[in-house]
């Protein structure tokens, strides 16, 4: 259990640390990737996912509470994107565990990032800027809207996931990576693609708490979808995935 | 054959909801993804292509008519990118299976870009802005020479995918991904690369039957180009791969 | 012998029909990926390689007269990025089938890119930019410098080749397409990285003899260097290959 | 011994004879590549790592002194993305041979790129710019905050590195390239990354002894923090790395 929490935590840190990285690479002033643009953010949330997956390999690396409660609706043990390991069963203990490694490690990568682009987050820029390297908030705000779309990127990840271990690729953990760039892409347009609770929330709290210079709101009001979306999303594709057929 | 059905039902729409979704991002008004240019719309469709292939798996993956022509045509069972299955005979039944399968799939898969993207159809844009996200059409209209530009791209695709099958690499899917980019970039200015009929008539009908703000023409005069340019260059590649040297 | 020419022949129009095709998608004018960049360029060049390498899989995939020439001087058999098939001995019989099928293959990719964008070839744009879909030309025109700028792009290219056979990746022609995606960013600067006389003098003969509206000059005071450079450099990396420690 | 050394010239020649070039490409006036962005030096480097992994492979591809330290750290013996040949310790004399082909390397890639953009090199530019194709500067200049940046950036290049040979994705080579890539995207905004004191030491002396046209300082107060910080950031890696759950 123990190993567990801390492969969920350097993994999901290692996530958010990469991914909230390119974003505050993006849009804070004065940075060497300023403005360059959706490929860039795409690219570097899916190799954020890419460097998390190696690092939380040990424990099937879920690093999203979404995938964590896929496996569970869908039946399988607690292995995502991986296969050479003991069977762990989804008790209630060890999905405890999972979530909080997960949320922990969300929050840790979000502190080190604002460390490592420090001297950028004392320049002058909106507090929703600012809030925007942290967590995901809509272009156009219209919760029901906003949570569907968080529903469907998040089933299509949970899906396909479920899908790898039905293939023989063995791509490992760039076909997960290669899959988050698809998604955010295509699917990302309306909300910025959470589709991982504790991608969002985590680093959410790192924000109302670090000492950032302007900050603005939190957007608490926002929080609860990319929360309760990817839950819904991955539990449902836990479940379709039940209905598909096998070779 | 119900399996069959299924998973090419799933498949196609995982086709099209990465890659009419990444459609929208590009060129829906007030997304994140606005204005990303022709490297996302390309890496887009590419990863649709790699999530569609992985859901429809058990099937041999084709979500494309012109691939189950071009299989027919080469005289191969009905396996693409994929081979540690039961083989599936090019029967008649079998090949009405495939087609209803990817028509249904790329049908439902436009829907669901529609409900994700849906805040942003209701932003005000051209009708032909609104049309681009489900079908394709032409920068220069010319029947002829869309014909055979189609003709082309979807040669390309077909001939190299029987290519796969002949040479140990173990990409799988994402061989076809690729491949899907490059062709995308490199023989998708003209038309947009349909080079899939059922990519480009499935949407066409959610276009028409969805209720979309503001929507204009579906276009159907050019709507026959994508269908028939495809599967004449399906057929010639699966008759041309006859004619290659084998190891 | 005959097999290898056929596999020769269509792996190097593979090549130019995708390579070609990026610039033309890319350079012409009121094409879907007008004006989208040198990530594009150097992707689709990238992927235009990752086709022809499996296509030309028969025949160990050369496509490029300076890979063939890099093996001679290497003494290898001629065998490039695959190894499961017979050898071929280095005699000059078969060089000069390689050749032959290099030259012709490429000429007929350029000839079909032509076809693909006929309506934007009869576009007005200045002869230069019609051009440069076929062949590369200088930024800076300087035959020495640009020599040498061909010579070290294909000495990179042949030198890692040589070394993929060295290293149990298993990525085989994706290896291949992502090292010239990397010398094209990297070394492409100066003369747009021919480093294959093939696929540049091939073009620029389809160039010279097709009927193309507005076109210019074909530049042959510049067409020796992406000829003479090239060798040069696949030779010098064939010799060096000699030099450097196996496992 | 003298295997070791002449793999780690060869690779860290590689490394950055692509790494600077791509900078070269993308900054330095009149290139193919002018101004195509930080996806480009992103794509480019990480690809220059690509090349030089499959160059360096007989060594076991450090082609980094942070990578050599962080290895030694964590008591592996010194082979990192590679799995395949003999166990070579980590004596002292072993590290500094690695040491020196590192920097020897590094500053023979970098002669090269000054050749191969000679003519650009000639053009008129800020000597800031021309600097920047040699080695890293801040954007902000903080010396505290900007080794922090360099130690996590480091800390995370080979963290995962050390992670790779825990998982069997196979991947090699392109692992390393992607993971790279990532780094460049996500951490890279505020230094430019450096992550290894080899690549911006070895070009920066080159940099100083060659005859660049209107080159103005070589910035060497700066360049203590590209080489501490990359020491620091690979042995606490290395360190972390023994605290790591394995399977």
């Amino acid at each position: 259990m123990m190993q567990i929490f801390v492969s969920e935590v350097a993994g999901t840190a290692m996530l958010t640390l990469l991914g909230c990285g390119v974003v505050a690479n993006v849009i804070l002033p004065k940075t060497k990737g300023f403005n360059s643009g959706w490929v860039v953010i795409t690219f570097g949330w899916g190799l954020a996912v890419f460097a998390g997956v190696y690092i939380a390999f040990a424990s099937g690396a879920h690093i999203n509470p979404a995938v964590t409660f896929g496996l569970l609706a869908n039946g399988s043990d607690m292995v995502a994107a991986t296969d050479t390991h003991a069977a762990v069963p989804g008790t209630l203990g060890n999905v405890l565990v999972y979530l909080a490694g997960e949320m922990i490690g969300a929050f840790l990568g979000a502190v080190v990032v604002y460390l490592t682009y420090k001297k950028h987050f004392d320049e002058d820029a909106p507090g929703a800027t600012k809030l925007a390297v942290f967590s995901t908030g809509p272009e156009l705000r219209s919760y029901g809207w906003n949570f569907l779309t968080e529903v469907v990127g998040t089933f299509v990840l949970v899906f396909v996931i479920i899908h790898f271990g039905k293939s023989p690729s063995g791509l490992g953990p760039l076909a997960v990576a290669l899959l988050v760039v698809g998604i955010g892409m295509s699917l990302g347009g309306p909300t910025g693609y959470a589709i991982n609770p504790a991608r969002d929330l985590g680093p959410r709290i790192a924000h109302a708490v670090l000492p950032i210079r302007g900050k603005g709101s939190s957007d608490w009001g926002y929080s609860w979808v990319p929360v309760a979306g990817p839950i819904v999303g991955g539990v449902l594709a836990g479940v379709a995935g039940l209905a598909m057929p096998t070779l």
